[in-house]
């Protein structure tokens, strides 16, 4: 956390959905040197659960989430750009989220914080933008939940990203994904030990985030890369004999040794908050169509960009926003990369998404 | 239940991974007449969770769960044939399965109860077919885990059955369909009171196997069915105000909805058995692959028919079973139908489903 900053928004910060934050805090990473007033800054919003450390600099070694993405050299050119990656409002790596301390009550906000909306997300993206001076953005990018935070950016403040990225994203939830989601929340708010959110951070509910992490893996990834990756090959540590309906199969270990990896990482309430964020944002409200919510749209050009085994965030998705947006934006470009790691390609399949990334940013 | 009969197996029955059961009872159903020696005998077995009640008949009016198959007239046609299903060995529709009285210690017989194979649901069937007097069938059929069950019969009993039809099946699970069901039965068991699978069966636990029912539907159907069915339709019922992470929209409730049903109806012990049955099963075994195994098939024909939008049986898996097949049965057909409702199609696609299994039934 040693590269993490951090800008406090003066006053009652309103959110979309109703409800006021006193005095919240962002949390961002910025790598490379703000150039020509601010004209080479990208601006990323990231998926549900990473923190704004994308990658690695001078202040903090230690790897990012998109380390082969960021640097010299590399797609988002830390010698040609001025990167900023702000972690969400709602998140537990620095930024205000329930977990926080709510200034007016000197408790933490727990299930007092009001509803998350990714228009609230958007908006904290914008007062770092703002505390760091900056009118305008080269690029906005947006993965994941983080292509939602991104449209909604792109529409709130719409005088200010000259360009998008969206990856492996869409304009709203489709009911698939809802019901996983909804699901993932039920097990953890169905762990005793989450107490109605009520818990203490250093001794949080393990077995529902568990669960719910292991059901993330499943949609992260896709069927096709666990056939071939996996098979029926069986389970290389030893199998606790006490359990026979459980950990014969390597893909069971692989499962549980990413939730462990998980748990203790995020927050639960954290997970609640943003996870239904997800679900609730529907970008077809600015106007009520997509084609409305495009047409206020004032880019010079946009990528949409996602896998076709990813069933999370469904390629046909994709393809409909980008149609949509190039109504409205002459230079839109779809990509439909075919990918066998499903929702989480763009975190894992580096070489393929490089070069169309850095296709757009060398001339778009 | 008023229809059910039973078989009492005299003696030890032996499991197929170890272990015995002492005079364990299959209970089935039958509809329609034996004739020329029973050579117009079908033998169905069913998916995880179905009782032996497949169709309504004189002896019990409520509807069965293939209601639309099985009947004068229909493709199953009970004027032509007299047709057999079993409750599968492990479950809890009459046949023996965790939740009995062991007769060797007069309690239940929960988690002693031996690793419960699909070759073991097998000879279950065997067993019921033998004690009527069979020594032929006309054809077994099976459905999802059910398909896998017909093929063990058909390897074990080869001089038995002259015809098969997989339904929505495969030869062997897949990682993808493993890490569901692990992580079904690890929502199961992380219940307090599932208690290590000593609980009162008048009072099982009830959230874990909420969650699993939750995300069997999730597998069950298809993202496209419910993108037409629900897109964001929100919740037609009261919202819980305290609740604001579930509930927004109509898919939560009919989760919801289909997870109550189920739950009471379904013993937990019996479901964590069948499910490890169903990843642990590998037609290919027979022999080291599934030619081998296929090779030991002897058939006059074979149908093997799935949809297009089952993710947890896929498709592409049912084409590479019936290629195989055809290589020892010169007579095999294979129907890959586009069905949009999932692996459930089988049981609500009546339309498509019943002209294919018609024309099997009546040419083959």
């Amino acid at each position: 956390m040693k590269a993490t900053k951090f800008v406090k928004i003066d006053g009652k910060f309103k959110m979309h959905r109703g409800g006021y934050l006193e005095s919240p805090i962002i949390a961002y990473e910025t790598w490379g040197e703000l150039k020509n007033n601010g004209e080479n800054a990208i601006l990323i919003f990231t998926g549900l659960s990473p923190s704004a450390h994308a990658s690695s600099s001078s202040l903090d070694a230690t790897s990012g989430w998109w380390e082969d993405m960021i640097g010299s050299g590399l797609p988002l050119d830390t010698d040609r750009f001025f990167i900023i990656c702000v972690n969400s409002l709602g998140s537990c790596f620095g930024s205000t989220g329930p977990n926080s301390i709510d200034p007016l009550t000197e408790d933490r906000y727990k299930l007092s914080f009001p509803v998350l909306s990714l228009e609230d997300v958007a908006k904290g993206g914008y007062e770092v933008i703002k505390a760091l001076g900056l009118k305008k953005l080269h690029t906005t990018i947006g993965c994941s939940m983080g292509g939602m935070t991104a449209l909604s950016f792109c529409v709130q403040f719409p005088d200010i990203s000259e360009r998008l990225i969206s990856i492996s994203s869409s304009a709203r939830a489709l009911p698939f994904s809802i019901a996983i989601r909804s699901l993932q929340r039920e097990m953890i708010k169905r762990d005793p030990r989450w107490n109605n959110g009520d818990y203490d951070p250093k001794d949080p509910p393990v077995m529902g985030p568990r669960l719910a992490r292991k059901l993330g893996m499943i949609t992260y990834r896709s069927a096709r890369e666990w056939e071939i990756r996996f098979a029926r090959e069986r389970n290389t540590f030893e199998k606790d004999d006490n359990d026979q309906f459980y950990g014969d199969f390597a893909v069971e270990s692989y499962l549980q040794n990413h939730a462990e990896k998980f748990t203790g990482q995020f927050d639960a309430n954290c997970y609640l908050y943003l996870s239904r964020a997800s679900d609730l944002f529907d970008f077809n409200e600015n106007g009520g169509s997509l084609s409305s919510a495009c047409a206020k749209l004032k880019l010079s050009s946009a990528l949409v960009i996602g896998v076709e085994s990813d069933f999370l965030f469904p390629i046909h998705q994709q393809k409909e926003l980008a149609d949509h947006i190039s109504e409205s934006v002459n230079k839109t470009k779809f990509v439909s990369l075919d990918c066998i790691k499903g929702h989480d390609s763009f975190l894992v399949e580096m070489d393929a998404f490089r070069p169309v990334i850095s296709e757009f940013m060398e001339n778009e």
